[in-house]
């Protein structure tokens, strides 16, 4: 159609392809977390990627970047679509309409695309894999334990040598906060400034819990400032600096809390969860930290918090972040479900590998390519690697247009087949084909019935 | 927050979730797919759901389908994004920005959703995933030829023992349709009849074609006629009826379309491609016929056709479809790419699955839950769970708010897990466990360290 004019073959700012190089370095991490997942006995699901908009609305900043979806089919009703933002709401939509179909604790892992319409960046996408791992139904923190478990394995089994995982509970530093005369509504204003530790330091953060109380358009600007005393400093100092053993931790703190409730409860979840993590062991790359200051999402968590870093990529950031949520069906049952999980960084984790040189690949390349001297001997070749395949193989036969030796071996370099099992009239009339590797380069003349073994076994 | 109206947990109409049980059916099809792709050296890869409105619409009723996007950030730039319908135009889309990144004949598969506002019926869904294999970059029939040994080896790794391959080739039809004398404007007309003949036999076609031509008002309603006389009807069932074996029919069809050109060319792929199955062998259950009624889309294809059929269940419809389509690039680029592949209808196909007792599972299903008596053993679990995952066992520990020994034993039997090892202070002191089978009932007691002999034995 040559007076058609021509579309630019251009995909949208923000979007990407996962050509079979970076497909089969996604898929090579993917499946070790999958293995590792159902030796956990986590189940697989999958879910709709698009959902009633009301389900994932929930009237913040976050509700703008959500992707909503029309069309104009002739019974198009208006009903309000839209692409999911993350896995969580769908996986709280699923147990609140229907909680009888599943058994309790269920232990649930998916893997699937969110969409997100951020303000276009550097390095972020609009659309990406997420990979999360939840425990519903449960409230005890052995399911806490469980998935930091899970964590440590995932991490050793994609190579990572060295990372440590740091934890702590939401119910401490609440009852921290409490402990330090913070009113409720100045809680959210006092962890913004505590999440900045690792950026500004500790002097950062001094200055701005020193700093006089904020004013309502100070703190639009992001200025936040807490008008807090010097003996109250001081008390957060320790708290966040406090250097110890884990459960020398747990016992400081014990007593620096005394009588506040909620961070004794949280200070019993942890020794629990420390003592069965101990009980399981770690891999010996791992080092697990009982963390007071860290406070991972705001309004989100109710309980244990963990986040993962790698120790030979501190700039990288948390590859595996998650904690107890157990508000989980809230927008949708006044009947509650606790909840705990883990979310693994999909985008993150392979920028991570690569930067470690652990970046392995999905194998995928073929083993064989049978290459006929000819179009005489296509149907043979047809037959070799037909045989071949049966015998658990992964054989090719050249499918161009033209069946040029030349451009057979060529086709073989490039997409990096193992071996050529090449066969002209003389191989054909002795049964035989030149089997040649194509990484040493030696050939020699083979039984037909001989090549599956001798690819296997070289 | 009880002041906060709830939202219904309901998905739109049309979407769906899969969960466990239904996603392991699925992946079980899948995986076996997956494996017989991978022998025939077929590489996965992955494009973006979203694309530019403009690179997927073609202007016809499909168009009015596509879902676009829109949200709410501040840099929206009302770039007209919308969600593919398809696998082939990211698939061309691709191909045709960057050719010089891929090797030649490239064999790509992908297993993706694909999003398309139909109108609601029952078992029609508005996002479902395809699966597609195909050849780029090569004209050659080989590659046609081993599309149909993929589709055999594919049904054959599913499980179904018997199933019918109908091989057309455009080119023969539409030399014949020329041969009749029919206008180029009134093939389309000629072929929406033809495609009827399996819903209203041959009856139905031969009044059709004898029906005074329609006018355009007639064929806006469906009512077609092509006003053809009794001779050129006469042709047509014998073209249509011929019976006779797949190389007799291509003989046939060489002397009654002698002088068409292109048929001819078509007569010479379908013969290459039959003698290249030939010499690779087809699966015992498979019925490969050269059907030269096969029209398979209308304007789409270039080449040679094919649908698949599972003999048992005739009211399916066709599993796997495909052919030949040289057109791929041509909305992107001037500059043609031969390809050749096929689709499996995977809603399809695990419809089929079911009807024939053959929904096969993928086993998620634990092997081993560890079962503490009471809270003490808890520790203890976690111990022995880990161990034996260590030693390739999917094992479990029970993570509910209470201990119960019947709590646990129940989630054991509703979620299937195939062994308990249960630990009280008894088998504690003797470093054993009770391991019971929990299909057989029996029960005995076993060191610590047998567990995963005995589980993976017995």
């Amino acid at each position: 159609m040559p007076d058609r004019q021509l579309i630019r073959p251009k995909l949208p700012g923000g979007f990407r392809d996962f050509p079979p190089d970076d497909f089969a370095r996604r898929q090579w991490a993917l499946e070790r977390a999958v293995e590792v997942y159902h030796s956990f006995g986590f189940k697989p699901l999958d879910t709709s990627s698009v959902e009633h908009f009301e389900t994932l609305a929930g009237g913040d900043e976050t509700s703008k970047q959500i992707y909503r979806l029309f069309n104009q089919t002739p019974d198009y009703t208006g009903e309000s679509l839209a692409l999911r933002f993350d896995l969580t709401v769908s996986l709280a939509r699923m147990l609140a309409a229907n909680r009888r179909a599943f058994t309790f604790p269920f232990k649930r892992y998916q893997i699937g695309e969110v969409w997100r319409g951020e303000r276009q960046q550097k390095g972020r996408f609009k659309q990406f894999l997420q990979m999360d791992a939840d425990i519903v139904g449960t409230a005890s923190p052995a399911a806490d334990a469980e998935i930091i478990l899970l964590v440590d394995r995932t991490m050793k089994a994609l190579g990572v040598e060295k990372f440590s995982i740091k934890l702590n509970n939401r119910k401490v530093l609440n009852g921290f906060i409490r402990s330090l005369g913070i009113d409720a509504e100045e809680v959210d204003a006092f962890l913004r400034i505590l999440d900045k530790l690792d950026k500004v330091g500790w002097k950062g953060v001094q200055d701005r819990l020193a700093a006089p109380k904020s004013t309502s358009e100070e703190m639009e600007r992001g200025a936040e400032g807490m008008g807090m005393d010097k003996s109250a400093i001081d008390r957060v100092e320790r708290f966040i600096n406090l250097s110890a053993g884990n459960y020398e931790k747990v016992k400081v703190l014990r007593d620096t809390l005394k009588g506040w409730e909620t961070a004794a409860e949280g200070l019993e979840e942890i020794e629990t969860i420390l003592k069965l993590i101990d009980a399981a062991g770690l891999s010996p790359g791992c080092t697990l930290s009982f963390e007071p200051s860290v406070a991972r999402g705001l309004g989100y968590y109710t309980g244990p918090v963990y986040e993962t870093f790698i120790d030979d990529l501190p700039d990288l950031g948390s590859v595996m972040s998650g904690g107890r949520y157990d508000n989980l069906v809230e927008r949708f049952s006044s009947e509650a479900i606790a909840a705990t999980g883990v979310s693994l960084g999909v985008d993150r984790l392979m920028v991570g590998l690569a930067e470690l040189g652990q970046a392995k690949t999905a194998d995928y390349v073929s083993e064989v390519l049978v290459v006929g001297m000819g179009s005489e001997f296509q149907a043979d070749a047809f037959r070799i690697a037909s045989t071949l395949r049966e015998a658990g193989v992964r054989a090719e036969v050249f499918l161009g247009d033209s069946l040029k030796l030349k451009k057979q071996m060529s086709y073989a370099d490039r997409t990096g087949v193992k071996f050529c099992a090449i066969i002209g009239s003389e191989e054909k009339s002795h049964g035989t084909a030149q089997l040649k590797n194509m990484s040493s380069g030696v050939q020699r003349e083979i039984a037909l019935d001989k090549i599956s073994a001798a690819v296997k076994g070289d």
